[in-house]
């Protein structure tokens, strides 16, 4: 990413920099007070867990409901449905999901499998589409849900083959263990990241949760680094990653050209 | 829905009622300036757009870019993966996604043609879910795009089921013209809603594009309204709307048994 004039501190004054929240970090707040299980949640709840006043969260809600990005239901608040429209507009998501859906059927199709498209962003990897197979466990990811990189067989493909500052943020931020398998050293990570750079290939050895397998591919961008990963995951007892990991690998170079094509 | 302390008048002068639009507007605004073919858009012409100031447009951006709302990208700036992260918590979405999803792929399979999935938000339809069959034309429908309710088939079957209000509402829009054969008289829709009360489901016989047909029945929820539609669309020529109705109509009726059963 250029950096441009918005890291100029030249503007830095035009900002809001009092010490108070601004609106829109209070409004941010607020929307992501909500998480997966919330159907709605109360407006005590809600200062509960943003730390706003009850006041203001009245005041944020009226407001932010007025323009649809809170719904009222019944006494409570839940998310808007306007935040969904807005949310299937932004590009990054947009464009590769559509040059991955058809590798992604296919793979679902061959392998029984489910297959996965993923992003990085920070420490963590989004998932941006994922396709049940037939034959699958219940997996921890969902689409719109993160899991940290260094644990998922799509974070380490795209580690592998991202800028090292990537790499030195995700150590700085720490390997949380998700299962006995996760990597959790610096010094092994770096060798993981190594192999896979070798190979072409990650794999995920029920490193994000147990009973789980996953063999996972960077989508390259133009720029020569990865801007996304395509896996397919499945049983550790039933999928033989060695099996599928050309068919990954073939879906995710052919990915990567189409994808080189089309606009970022 | 239930009236709230929201409409509460002695609330009003809790809210932010200066002539200005407010930090919250502008930011919506900011957001709604982005169209689905847009990639990035630079400060000027989100200026255009939104008829802000650059200072106030840069302003802005800067702050819901450190949200993760805006992302930049070389000189431009593009929607923020963050709301992808926040559109797919919307529970409206979430649970009749999940309900729905079986049905969908059911219909897609059983007759080669697109199952759509769609809610009423004012005059419009939004689409919640759209999956393609393997012999089906290009829609004007997109997941999270909008098409006017009395032009299309869920749009029709939704409101047959809606309180009056929402029909009324629909008329005083006015009713657009998307293909000659889109109704737009008033009286001509009342009497097709009425039509659809009794036959329980709605025909779009090319009145939202020309060359396109669709079946589609309303999901109806616990309060005995329609709470979203379901729908099956295909050429004109080759989908038989007779042939298609019956297992739509089993499979709208389906899921809003089994809809009504979980949470709203």
């Amino acid at each position: 990413m250029r950096a441009g004039e918005w890291n100029d501190p030249r503007n830095a004054s035009a900002a809001q920099d009092s010490a108070a929240p601004s609106v829109i970090a209070r409004s941010s707040a607020l929307l992501g007070a909500f998480g997966p299980g919330d159907h709605t949640l109360g407006v005590s709840e809600l200062a509960r867990r943003t730390g706003l006043a009850k006041s203001t969260v009245h005041r944020l809600a009226r407001e932010l409901t007025a323009h649809g990005l809170l719904e009222r239901d019944g006494g409570g608040l839940r998310l808007g449905l306007r935040l969904f429209e807005l949310g299937q507009l932004v590009r990054r998501r947009q464009s590769l999901r559509e040059a991955a859906w058809p590798f992604m059927t296919d793979l679902c199709t061959a392998t029984g499998a489910t297959a996965q498209l993923a992003v990085l962003d920070g420490t963590e990897v989004v998932y941006l589409e994922i396709l049940v197979g037939s034959d699958a466990p219940d997996l921890p990811s969902r689409v719109g849900g993160r899991l940290p990189a260094h644990a998922t067989a799509v974070g380490k493909a795209i580690l592998a083959f991202s800028p090292a500052v990537a790499v030195d943020e995700v150590l700085r931020g720490g390997l949380v263990r998700l299962s006995s398998r996760t990597i959790v050293t610096p010094g092994r990570l770096r060798r993981e990241l190594a192999t896979i750079r070798e190979a072409g290939m990650a794999y995920d050895r029920e490193e994000s949760g147990l009973g789980i397998v996953c063999a996972a591919v960077p989508v390259i961008g133009p720029e020569g680094t990865a801007v996304a990963a395509l896996s397919v995951s499945g049983w550790s007892g039933r999928l033989r990653l060695p099996r599928i990991a050309a068919a990954v690998h073939t879906a995710g170079l052919a990915l990567s050209r189409s994808h080189a094509a089309g606009p970022g």
